[in-house]
Order: structure tokens, then C-alpha cells, then sequence
């Protein structure tokens, strides 16, 4: 009975401290206070953690890895695993299935959501990785294209400076690690709110999440978002939308879309998927958070 | 009496249609269907309009005014005048309200809205014609930065291309013909989104309303907005706006708004201003309004 308490003990060391997905921007600070990586290297474990990171979306993804490695050693993470998976048919080889047995942590990088999306989705290794996230088991982050894989519809790519249209945003499947979502990056650096709404007005059923970069949603339990980082998270909430037009016009007509709700949310906000109410709670400072 | 009569009768065909004010986004066509500006034209009374041109935002107002010149005699405009007002002392000439008397339609182009109200606001020609455009005596029509200065709130300037903040807009005082309104043109085009979002944060009281390039908000009577035009019109509404940081924080300072309703608007949808709702009305093909 002791020795069982005490593995016990050991593994709940090794499990994440909160459920945890970090949806980030892309673009995070890897240089100074490092705030959104050291929360993911924190609810991972901390110096407990055990890391895996995934560069595949890269098409470096050698340097890629080496370079979130170095970081996560620097904060003290020890045997840091590089999933580096280039052909599909790796992800299909069981040894990676074992090797992400002890892991506390995995962290998507950026990329191409594509290339990342055409390796691993529906992988023996990508659907352990979605169910231990879900359940908590691990603490998951992806980055920038490690972002954009989070929902179920993805955007693989689109354009700026137009009026919202079909024919602005390309929608793919995703990883649906959080399927009700459609997740969108360097949101405002790089003026996607057109894209955004495209995205939406073809899939009402579906909440925007537009996340600035070195900017981070965490989603905590199974309904509640929290912002950290220096940008902002966008949320278009279609619950209440009453009427578009997507479904009637061509490719690149202009859209038409009533009712949306919006908010805007910074450091220190939160927001409850279930009830779609926006939590303000200022911060002055941004911290790591346990 | 019957000459009286006749003269009434003469007088009505001289003023404008209906009550309309067009705030257009930019970049209106003036080569192929010329849709909007015929609809001016046509409100302004058509073959029957007394047109007036202030070309006075742009720095090249000559031909800024024959080009508009152009376009509207080739409609059959006859005795079309052009305003070109370029030192602030020439628009508190009683010479140019006497000019003013028997317009029935005033069009402001676009250029540097700065400059449009550094020449004309407060002037008592300016007094004049929105008075006049109010009490629907005249159509009036602004472009780019002839839309921008619609509001009592005016974007005289800003970025695009980072997270909502206070820094991101410089707002200045408009002409105030639409008080309630914060105007934003070339709106998606130019990514404005978020300048416009940083603009409401800080003047909740307001509505945002962006405009497309070649699209045009008609405001009709006290409360109707409707849109023609090649692209959208996004309205901002900030009436259940429950919680903004902005008085808090710092001009760089990511800003946080809580529950925004959000409407994107095409060719044919309608806005009430009152009831703050928007009624669908697709129309398939875009034709001059009568």
C-alpha cells in the first residue's frame, strides 16, 4: 500500500497542475519575461514537466525544435523529446505513442497549420494527444499554425483589405482538439477580423477567437477562458446572430451578417464558453501564471 | 394663388427627393454604373438638382472639383457650382451662402479630413449646410474624408495592424451633421477595425460605423440607414457595452470591451438607429436609388 500511494504521489507530480489547452498567437516572447512559455512549462509541471515539443508545422523543423528546447531547458525542463515528425507515415509508428506515455506537456509550434494538419491528423499519436489534453492528462499549446489547428473547422489561409467575402478566408479541418471553435492568429497585427467574419458567417454554429500575437486564450475545465499576454482575444459569438446571407451569394460577393456579439479582452480577462459572458479583471502586470 | 401655386410647385421640384445625408466610403465608381453617385444625383433632385461641389479637403481641389464636374453634368446636371474654399476667411463670405440658396444638393470629396474642417467648420456656411441637410432641405453627400468629418467625433488619423489601443486613433472634432456617429471609411480595405474599435472605447456613447470602399449609408429620415454599394457597412453598437478599460489604462495599453453588438451590413440591409436592429434585405443587383 505504501509503495502504491507513493507512485501515486509520483504521478500526480508528473501530471499537468490545472486542465490546461494555451491557444497562442504566435509570436510569444521567447527572450525577456518569457510569461505565456513559462506558464505552459508551469501548468506542465514545472521543473516536474516532462516536454514534448512538435515542429512539424516547420519546415525547419531541426532548428524549430532547438530553439523551444532551449528555451524550455533554460527554465529548467529535463529530457525535452522533439517529435520530429516530416512523413505521415511516422506518426503512425507506435514508438511515438510511447514515448508520449510520461510526457506532461506537448507544445505545437508554428508553421504551416497544413503541413501540420496533413502529418498528424488522425494519427494513432495526434488523437492520444487530443483525448490526454481534453482529459487533462496533459498540458497542451500550440503556437501561431499550432494554434490554428485547434478547432475542428480550420483556416488554412486567406487575405486582408476586402469586405468580408466567401472568397477572403480557406476553411479546412482541423485537429478539433476544441471543435466548437474557429481560431484565428496573429489576429490584429495582422488585420484578420475580415477573415474572421467570413469564417463565421459560413459556420454559425461555430464561436471566432482571434488572438494577437505574443497573446494567449487558456481554456481552464471544459467552459473557461483566460487572457495573458500583450495583445488582445477577440470573440465573435454567433449564439445570438439572426441573419447572413452566406448561404445565398457567390464567392466574393459581400457578406451580410446581423447580430453578432463581440467582445474584446486583455490581460487578466475571462470568458465562460457556457454562459458567453465576458469576465473583466484588469491586471497591471503580466505574470507567468501557476 | 394659381401663380403662387405654380411657384410652390416650382420650389418643391427644386429641393431634394428625400431626406438623405450619404456618407460613402471611399473610392466611389465614377467610370462604369456610377451607382452611388447617381443616386446623389438622383436625390438631389436629377435633371432638377442644383448641385454644389467642396472640393476643399483635397490638396489638389481644382481638379478635384472638375472631375466630380464631369461626372455629374454627364448625368445633366446644369449650373453646378464648385466651393473651392482653400483659406478659412473665404467661407465666412456671405457670398458663398448666397451661393448656398438655391442648391439642392452639396457634395464633400475626400482628401485630408483635417484640413476639410480646419477651412470650413463653424463657418457660417458650414452651419448653413447642415442645417440645411438636416431639416432635409438638401442631399448631402461626403466621401473618404468628406465621410469621415460626418461625425461629431472624427478619425482624423490612426494605424492599423496591432491590438486595440488608444494610441492606435487620433480623434479630433468633426463637422457634427450625424453627432451620434463615429465614421470610419475605406473600412475594411484599409483594416480599420480596430482603430474603430479603439475610437468607440473611449466615446461608448457613440456608434461606430465603417464604411467600404464604393458603398454608401444612407441615412433616411431621423433613424433609417440603408446601404448600397459594393461592399459592407459595419455598424458597432455599444449599446449593452458593459465594461471597457479605457479610462484606466495607458495610450499603448491593450484595450478590453465587453459585449459589443456587431452588424455587417450589404447592399440592400437596413439599420434602424432607434430600435438598433438591422433588417436584411438582399438585393441581388446594386442600381442607382431613385
Amino acid at each position: 500500500m505504501i509503495q502504491l500511494e507513493s507512485q501515486a504521489s509520483k504521478l500526480d507530480i508528473l501530471r499537468p497542475t490545472k486542465t490546461t489547452i494555451m491557444v497562442i498567437g504566435g509570436a510569444e516572447d521567447k527572450v525577456h519575461g518569457k510569461e505565456i512559455l513559462q506558464t505552459f512549462f508551469n501548468r506542465a509541471g514545472g521543473v516536474n514537466a516532462r516536454l514534448a515539443v512538435i515542429p512539424s508545422a516547420s519546415r525547419e523543423p531541426g532548428a524549430q525544435g532547438d530553439r523551444y528546447r532551449k528555451v524550455f531547458e533554460e527554465m529548467g525542463a529535463v529530457g525535452l523529446k522533439i517529435f520530429d515528425i516530416r512523413e505521415r507515415y511516422q506518426g503512425e509508428d507506435p514508438r511515438w505513442l510511447e514515448s508520449l506515455e510520461d510526457c506532461t506537456g506537448v507544445f505545437m509550434t508554428g508553421g504551416d497549420q497544413l503541413r501540420l494538419c496533413s502529418l498528424l491528423a488522425e494519427t494513432p499519436l495526434m488523437d492520444e494527444i487530443r483525448s490526454r489534453a481534453i482529459d487533462g492528462k496533459i498540458a497542451l499549446a500550440g503556437t501561431s499554425a499550432g494554434a490554428a489547428v485547434m478547432g475542428h473547422q480550420m483556416i488554412a489561409s486567406g487575405g486582408s483589405g476586402s469586405s468580408p467575402n466567401k472568397s477572403l478566408v480557406d476553411l479546412t479541418t482541423g485537429l478539433g482538439i476544441l471543435p466548437d471553435l474557429i481560431v484565428d492568429q496573429h489576429f490584429h497585427n495582422r488585420n484578420r477580423m475580415a477573415r474572421l467574419l467570413s469564417a463565421i458567417a459560413t459556420h454559425p454554429d461555430k464561436i471566432g477567437i482571434g488572438i494577437d500575437e505574443d497573446t494567449c486564450a487558456l481554456f481552464e475545465g471544459d467552459s473557461q477562458i483566460r487572457v495573458m499576454g500583450k495583445g488582445t482575444v477577440t470573440i465573435i459569438d454567433t449564439t445570438e446572430m439572426s441573419y447572413t446571407n452566406a448561404t445565398k451569394v457567390d464567392v466574393a460577393d459581400p457578406l451580410s451578417i446581423s447580430n453578432l456579439r463581440v467582445h474584446i479582452m486583455c490581460h487578466g480577462d475571462g470568458y465562460d464558453l457556457h454562459s458567453h459572458t465576458m469576465k473583466p479583471g484588469l491586471s497591471e502586470t503580466i505574470m507567468p501564471l501557476d
